[in-house]
């Protein structure tokens, strides 16, 4: 099961979008795919950090989610040089070490500009690293993302490949993980 | 007005410990200093992130010690290889590009054990870079900091040197800026 | 094939010991490995460096043991809260993007104090990440390195334990690329 | 004294060229400048290295630049996700703590596509806040260089801008510290 998280909390963001691309690919590869939306999971993720607790039905179930996959692809936008907040959020609230230990994780990285996430997905895959899951090479950077975007799709054909090219080394990864 | 921001929000946290030690120096070297615990700031914040804007008398106030500061002070404890998620999450609900721009900041790593926090505070200068601020050289990591604690008080005698020699530093740096 | 690389070019350097005993760990697995000590190759290095070309017997012969391997272990100690200068020149030298791309790579990192390398290692995996080469989650930091070895040999039990579960998973991961 | 670095050892970079409108620009702020090339230094550079010594009226001569400088401007390209690897030869080579401690350092990043040398500046930024100097906020990212450039000259207005505007930041933190 490949878990597609999409890294931010903001409201209709473009990383769903893509995340979304994503899950299309892998059902055309035959591979089982879960989704976590940051957006979708605030108040869930709100709750646990208020309550100081990961207990609740809400939080059981992302962990749950969590717990099924063995592989993830992190949608990540680039906010103020690094992943958003939200996103470590996530991990710090996640059991440890057994949420990433020995799983196999895929970067994208996203930006309206021309920096590319690369500081974010630098960032995020150290933490990857020091929470045992193991990173693929590829990280596409996919600049200037408003003008591959039409309507809720993703079209850039260019972007299309890279997904398609990430999502099979992914797929190949978690069969040999 | 240097501004100490204890960066995590678990509750009755050593950086917090640490962080008073920083408020002790700064009033001796005369210094004027406010204070940001995010343990204190956590329903401030998840406000924010809730209801996606950042209006609130809670939210004013913080974003105002933000404004009011010209040097920052941050505390900051690994979490899974990296700062603690809600101290990005303050940043991220930060007004850009003025809470930061052109102001001088100073980071100091706390862990419990020999980690030391080095990946904390690498990540985060690169988004206090991103932000506009220049930040100071001197990183101090303080290891196995329960060991320099007793009761509510940092009192290792090495480790309130580095504090003074930092804040040394800062306050120097902060009237050149 | 895994190619140890002992990533400094200093004489009688601690990162050869360490090296040395993956090297005895994989034969024990019965997992082929070749060896690669910065310390022998500078000169080589320095040739393709000078002559800004890199032709010549010695640098194919480095080039080809690079060529050959499918997995790769660097044993990594921090200068100047990096890597050394001397392997990203390695890196920089061997051609680009076959060397690394589509290969398995494993980090130790040591050190003399309890730095522990952290930094070194997260910016040379973001180096083999661009280069291609996925990068194995565990990355064991070897501090106070001096007191684990005596004479020529790794004997702290502790760190031979470390040593032995890394070369376990990259020889795991190997047969699954 | 700022000193100007040309980070790459590769003959006729565009480091160099984008380097020499800084010294343009702080000549004409009245601030003086002294100025580095890679590309002459790789022979001082890689004796030393062979020699695993630093002396020589070569290398004394760099280390005398470096000595007279209380600020440096580095002009970096990315090379396979960082900085040049001669880059922290040179680092590596210089004396440890004096070359840098205390100074101020600002960094500039160039590339011919868009990665724009972000993690190479986030990776040398942490090796010179290791060396002790204090990092400029502002860090351009000159990406596709080779259009900013005609004949041997820096011509994009917009560029010209940044760099103007950094040097000028370089000057006023220079003359605070």
């Amino acid at each position: 099961m490949i878990c597609i998280v999409a890294s931010t909390n903001r409201a209709g963001s473009r990383s769903t979008i893509v995340a979304r691309a994503y899950e299309s690919v892998f059902a055309s590869l035959g591979a089982e795919s879960s989704f976590l939306s940051l957006e979708d999971l605030t108040g869930v993720m709100v709750d646990a950090v208020m309550s100081g607790n990961r207990e609740g039905s809400g939080f059981d179930a992302l962990q749950a989610t969590v717990d099924a996959a063995d592989a993830f692809l992190f949608v990540i936008p680039e906010y103020n040089g690094s992943f958003p907040g939200m996103l470590k959020v996530l991990v710090d609230l996640l059991r440890y070490p057994d949420s990433f230990q020995g799983k196999v994780a895929a970067l994208v990285g996203i930006s309206s500009g021309t920096q590319g996430s690369a500081l974010a997905m630098g960032h995020f895959a150290d933490i990857l690293n020091y929470c045992g899951a193991h990173t693929l090479a590829l990280r596409p950077r996919l600049i200037r993302i408003g003008d591959a975007i039409e309507g809720e799709q993703l079209v850039d054909e260019e972007y299309l490949s890279f997904v398609k090219m990430q999502a099979d080394q992914l797929v190949a990864f978690q069969r040999a993980g």
